[in-house]
């Protein structure tokens, strides 16, 4: 089964957005084995989207073609697949009437374009529109199938997931294929790819070396900025069983070596953040958690309400940007805030204020002007415990402003993951690379 | 000139890395007034490279590879282009001692493998390497052209500069062609992509009909998520001055417009986000500005300090995620936290604990279930003022819980926003829609 993509929209064209789309549902179709050889962008023009799909159809068995989709006068990606179908564009009315729905559902009056949403090629099967309001199409065209998404990143994921993924492996298996490619990602902070690789370089020639009858794996680095570094672990094998088992063997084998070379980088496994492994710590352990933030403003809280059930655990956080607050609401002491000491006791204040278990506390320079003499990307981070003494890092990360404060949201969380996993084993709490 | 767009790279159709070389070429060929109406990606396989060139060249008059031309086994974009071109690789041994003398220069010795990128389809003009080891290639095919270089972009971009761009300009003049695309973006908040095109589409329909002789302007929508909906403005002139002027025109006739039939719907141009607006709105007044935050959990305090300069204006913030903290940090009555009163409250306690002339305070609930008997996605607003009463919006957004959390940080931004622009000009304060 090759699968083409199709981006339909000017903006792709002319530079002014990335083909996201593009890149999202390669990664996926790899991951569900499916082969892909060509991408294609085209703007928003009747005969040159037609052209792209025919294009598309006779070097592929599918197109999953995004974009286009929309109320406005330059969305023609329904007409032209009416023309590849050689049929017509007939109204859908449940289709409109959804659409009907919703704008009244968000109390707002519905322009009568919208209606153009709810027009679907004759034999087009409709993948019902669930965030937005236009919906998705199934286009049978001779033997082979085109696949009409939104280009809105979220709605184009969630069509391509409940619909686009099952209709194409059911094609598969009528036709016999089979096998399938399975990753699996490690996630780690605080370690550079060059250390990972080196740690890991022994491993990969023994898998290189080894293609056992269950199928086989590769191992992958991928640097990805605030994100950290990702191992990935990739099995081909028959099925999804035996995939999955070599996957569970190899992870286990990584994790090993990882932890033996270089400590508790592994921070989670797919699409674990670092907010859901610490939440995942505290959690495990019954505590509840505030934080003081003045350089990251809020930053490490709102990724931490990202978790589900975060007020459960998650008291709340005070952001003292300007240096009066630090004194006035956390009880910081008068003088320079951009120190250790400042960030304990923005910590120990938060945990006062507050009325938490755990604290932490960051104060620093994200730049470009040095403050208080600290140069920027200097950062120090305060932890306040109930019943411990506190604890206080100094970090120097790389990068711009933002970069900056982005790396000290991270880097401090990690350090109260690494805290609360050596405190419990009764050693000294770590030092951060 | 329709020059298309091959981005060769097997990387690029998993999605492991996004064709950022692709977008960076077509803004570039759209700012110097070249076509752009295709762009493919395709892997490192020979048949399938062959595929992308013939399609790319049967729909256009040049194209511009990206990628292959390196020193390993997957590298073969030239073995590609020689087939197209029906001519053999020779040795170019000019590029070769230049390959040689680039890994002296660092020192280095030279694995043999890079002498394949001195391999040149006959009859192709080399584009000198200054950057790395491969040279770029201009094929010609025919009366078209294709342009290889390497897929590193700083390689890429330093080519397409200083050889591709020229040459292009030649071809062009050779062929009477001239002129230039320049775009900007309007930025929009709190309507929809269908309203802005009903109330713009008298305006499409005359720029449709009008071909001036200063150039022609055309509008486009761009629906973008948390970043509004963007109004695209693209003027084609003949030179940079004439499509500036027809953007100034265009631009004011499309805000004159909005602002009579939808308000004050634009709150920036090209790469102005939100907070930049409300930051530009505050500074103008001589307001400091301080928020106390419940669902967005520090979401608009961060983006705040984001803003260059935040120090001069952002007091802080109060992440009230518990309903403990709402009450004793900031004085929120006892009671129900998930009212606009709770609201307004927030909002007058953080201007009194973190000492601003602003305050905006915002509680709601981000789903997916249920609180103190609210529906998910309801929220409200509350902005306290010095010397002013306070003011309450409830909001209804869509989305589940990450997507009710950005749009709420977003419309409670704009909010301010437009109460500072209507506060001024002695009229009420707007209501959302």
């Amino acid at each position: 089964m090759r699968v083409e993509i199709v981006a339909v929209g000017t903006e792709l064209l002319l530079g002014q957005i990335a083909d996201t789309n593009g890149q999202w549902l390669g990664e996926h179709l790899a991951a569900a084995g499916v082969d892909s050889y060509f991408h294609q962008a085209v703007g928003d023009n009747h005969a040159r989207i037609v052209t792209a799909l025919r294009t598309g159809l006779a070097r592929g068995d599918a197109l999953i073609v995004c974009g286009g989709l929309g109320p406005t006068q330059d969305d023609i990606t329904r007409d032209a697949l009416a023309e590849v179908m050689h049929v017509p564009l007939v109204r859908d009315e449940a289709v409109a009437r959804r659409i009907e729905e919703l704008f009244l559902a968000r109390g707002r009056s519905m322009p009568r374009n919208n209606f153009r949403q709810a027009d679907v090629p004759l034999g087009a099967q409709v993948i019902e529109q669930t965030r937005g309001t236009a919906p998705g199409l199934i286009c049978p065209v001779g033997n082979k199938v085109v696949y009409a998404v939104p280009g809105v990143p979220h709605e184009m994921a969630e069509m391509f997931e409940r619909a686009i993924l099952p209709d194409l492996r059911r094609r598969m298996a009528d036709s016999g294929e089979e096998g399938v490619i399975t990753s699996r990602v490690l996630r780690t902070w605080g370690t550079s790819e060059s250390a990972l690789a080196e740690a890991l370089q022994d491993r990969i020639d023994a898998l290189d070396a080894d293609v056992g009858p269950e199928g086989t794996v590769t191992l992958a680095f991928l640097a990805s900025g605030i994100e950290g570094i990702k191992v990935r672990l990739t099995a081909r094998a028959r099925d999804t069983r035996r995939a999955e088992a070599l996957l569970d063997a190899e992870e286990q084998e990584v994790r090993a070596t990882l932890t033996a070379r270089l400590g508790d980088v592994v921070f989670g496994v797919d699409e674990v953040t670092m907010e859901q492994a610490v939440a995942a710590e505290l959690i495990s352990r019954g505590l509840s958690f505030a934080v003081a933030e003045s350089l990251t403003g809020g930053l490490i809280a709102s990724r931490l309400v990202d978790v589900p059930g975060a007020s459960n655990w998650f008291r709340g956080g005070v952001v003292a940007y300007d240096s009066a607050v630090k004194h006035s609401v956390l009880g910081v002491p008068e003088g320079p805030v951009v120190t250790a000491d400042a960030a304990v006791a923005m910590a120990e204040g938060a945990r006062r204020v507050l009325g938490a278990d755990v604290a932490l506390g960051i104060t620093g320079v994200a730049g470009p002007e040095r403050q208080e003499g600290v140069a920027p990307g200097t950062v120090f981070v305060g932890l306040a415990f109930a019943g411990a003494p506190s604890l206080r890092r100094e970090l120097h990360l790389p990068g711009d402003r933002a970069r900056v404060r982005q790396y000290s949201a991270i880097s401090a969380l990690d350090l109260l993951r690494k805290t609360l996993l050596t405190r419990e084993r009764g050693v000294d709490a770590p030092s951060l690379g």
